[in-house]
């Protein structure tokens, strides 16, 4: 019996677990909570599924919040500069923005109630090799501090050693949405990015709000601030952030209904982007794979990291399905394909995390050309297709003449960022 | 206007440029030599062109040679052991062998017949950042020292650094051939291989031998006579090695009509397997892009060598239709789809150089079982599934499970070579 031990119960390992099992592979999850658990734990990110995992979601009949009416059909970037800069793009296919504990919980009861097998208990870097003797391949999907340390860290596509920007996320009431839905994505220069979007949690709808703050400068304070300590506080400091950085959502809040929606639909942190290796072999001989996360962490200022995790459980599940032997051919193979599709996602947010003018140049474009505006925000279903565009002011300059705009890359370079 | 300088008329130079003039992309190939002087200049190679090689002739309107009923459908393999070893393996699809002076030229006639510009001269890696000011991309298909020096060696895919064989190539008369044709390829344990093959040459079908001695054993002694010293030694030495090494060859000796072909049908020499950099950046910036042996150069033990050039080109070419700028971004996708499958060829070739024993147990299994005799021989067409068979014991026994035969990996590495 050829069988598959998971561990972690992220989107990686339950679309894993969740494919393996419509293929009737034998395959274990260990999960460090329940489902219950689960929901009633801490915001733990704020994610945008876009069609290349909502299909993968039909594929394994865990569709279950395309009925709702919840759907995201277009994007408003608003840059906060000395004039600001907006426009919006309408995408294709729609985005779904629902709390992942809702989904986390939903789909793990799903594979439950397919008869899956679920070990509840935390998985230390101590525990693997134990499971590898149980399984014929053990997949870390978890990235648990200990666990992570197993993979090393790949120097030559990790530029940075401390966190890019510092995080706050929260769901709050008080926001008025347009319909149909649509996502703001502010870039305040200087000062970081701020995300507002349509959340489906388990209030229902609610409004996220995501600060990606540069350490150090004014949207700091909010990722440093104790909400327990103060709420009133902490609810103020965010509206007056909004009113200085993103009046375009700021206007839509009422001042009377706004305040966070329950104390634990909140995160604050930082992570440092980091790149490991895909696989490891153990002192047995036996290999482990790492998908998601513990292999590759990007800054969530794109909203890649949970859409690429999903492709990856799915390159993983096709190889199991055509594999026999789980060695070092079998491992080099399935990371040297989930990297095809993680690499130019790591490289886009990368550099967007430090943007080099040619890109605001694109987004001068797009405000003035609508079809340059739908295809930027459709390529976020496409992350390669946004690098091509962004990778360079030469490549920039060749995107924008596809539309007709002639604008040489010298022009590009010479745009600048100016804070307001 | 896009323009594509190719610097060399091997195989993948000439298929990029047939196949860039197919598709109207303007391309000048650089040339050592004309059609003629190709015609008149020593035996270069020695190569067999599997199906998806002669699946890119069709395409490209260059395949000549299938009419000829020169197609080789089978091979087999001996091995002078104590007993001996042998099984045939027939091809789904049959292997062309002709003359590469031959197949070169006629190609660059082709080139040149449909409008393609030639420039005949000799290219030295000084001349290349001016041929870069020239074309939108350079394109490096010669492996001639001081071009091969502008792309950095890969320690990490070039296990040697000295020849593993010394090789002695040369076209006969006087071998007969069995209907159909077929391909012998012997393995004298601890002294090297000796191919024997229908070539399709400039006096109709000739017998090519390829000897590949290891340095310093009996074999070697071909690789260091001189012809031209001693034209009836050389050949009685042929005659010689190929009476203890290859009886199943020597048996269809006629001695009185044994004999070189033409002085000039004759080549010796020595390889170091080597991957390189598969592109560069010049001082200005730009960037240039080598295929075939410039890039990955391995020994001919396996014959894989042309095909991979051939695909790279394709390769290439493909990028080149899609693609806008050549930039870094670019070099990188051509380099990575070109290595994805030029890596298991090399490291397939690689590990047949110092064969480990569980690759003897598959060839046992295959003397007993014809099923695994025709998927090794077709599977050089599909080099990777080669490779995933002799990786390792456990993936021979894997994929000898799928034939019933159930020897354990232990078996397999216990059996070992023996000299005859």
């Amino acid at each position: 019996v050829n069988s598959i031990g998971i561990v972690g119960s992220g989107i990686a390992g339950l679309h894993l677990a969740l494919f393996l099992q419509q293929h009737s592979v034998p395959v274990t999850l260990y999960s460090d909570r329940t489902a219950e658990q689960i929901r009633a734990s801490r915001l733990p990110s704020t994610v945008a599924r876009f069609e290349h995992t909502r299909a993968r979601e039909r594929a394994l009949g865990v569709d279950h919040w395309s009925a709702l009416g919840h759907d995201v059909m277009w994007t408003r970037l608003y840059i906060n500069g000395e004039p600001p800069l907006t426009f919006r793009g309408d995408v294709s296919q729609p985005w779904s923005f629902v709390d992942m504990r809702l989904y986390l919980a939903t789909l793990l009861g799903d594979f439950e109630e397919r008869g899956g097998e679920v070990i509840v208990g935390a998985v230390q870097a101590s525990d693997v090799a134990r499971l590898a003797n149980e399984h014929d391949l053990v997949v870390v999907a978890s990235g648990r501090a200990s666990l992570t340390e197993l993979f090393p860290r790949v120097p030559e596509h990790s530029p940075y050693t401390q966190p890019q920007r510092r995080l706050c996320a929260g769901y709050f009431h008080g926001i008025e949405n347009p319909e149909p839905l649509g996502f703001y994505y502010t870039i305040s220069p200087g000062q970081g990015e701020i995300f507002q979007a349509p959340f489906y949690s388990f209030e229902g709808r609610v409004s996220n709000l995501l600060f990606e703050a540069i350490p150090g400068q004014g949207l700091d304070v909010i990722t440093q601030l104790r909400y327990q300590d103060d709420p009133r506080t902490f609810e103020a400091t965010v509206l007056k952030l909004l009113r200085e950085h993103v009046p375009i959502v700021y206007e839509r809040v009422n001042p009377k209904e706004f305040g966070l929606t329950r104390p634990l639909d909140l995160l604050q942190g930082a992570i440092t982007p980091t790149v490991r290796r895909g696989y490891l072999q153990l002192e047995s001989g036996k290999f482990v794979v790492a998908i998601g996360d513990v292999h590759v962490l990007n800054d969530p200022l794109l909203g890649q990291g949970a859409n690429a995790a999903s492709h990856a459980a799915w390159v993983l599940g096709e190889a199991i399905l055509n594999g026999s032997l789980y060695d070092e051919l079998f491992c080099h193979g399935v990371e040297q394909r989930i990297w095809a599709y993680a690499r130019p996602v790591t490289e886009w947010t990368n550099a967007a995390l430090q943007p080099p003018p040619h890109v605001i140049e694109v987004f001068v474009a797009a405000a003035q050309n609508k079809a340059v505006a739908d295809q930027l925000v459709d390529n976020f279903n496409a992350p390669q297709r946004n690098w091509e565009v962004f990778s360079s002011p030469e490549r920039a300059a060749s995107f924008l003449r596809q539309f007709g705009w002639n604008a040489p890359a010298s022009t590009l370079q010479s745009s600048e960022l100016r804070a307001a």
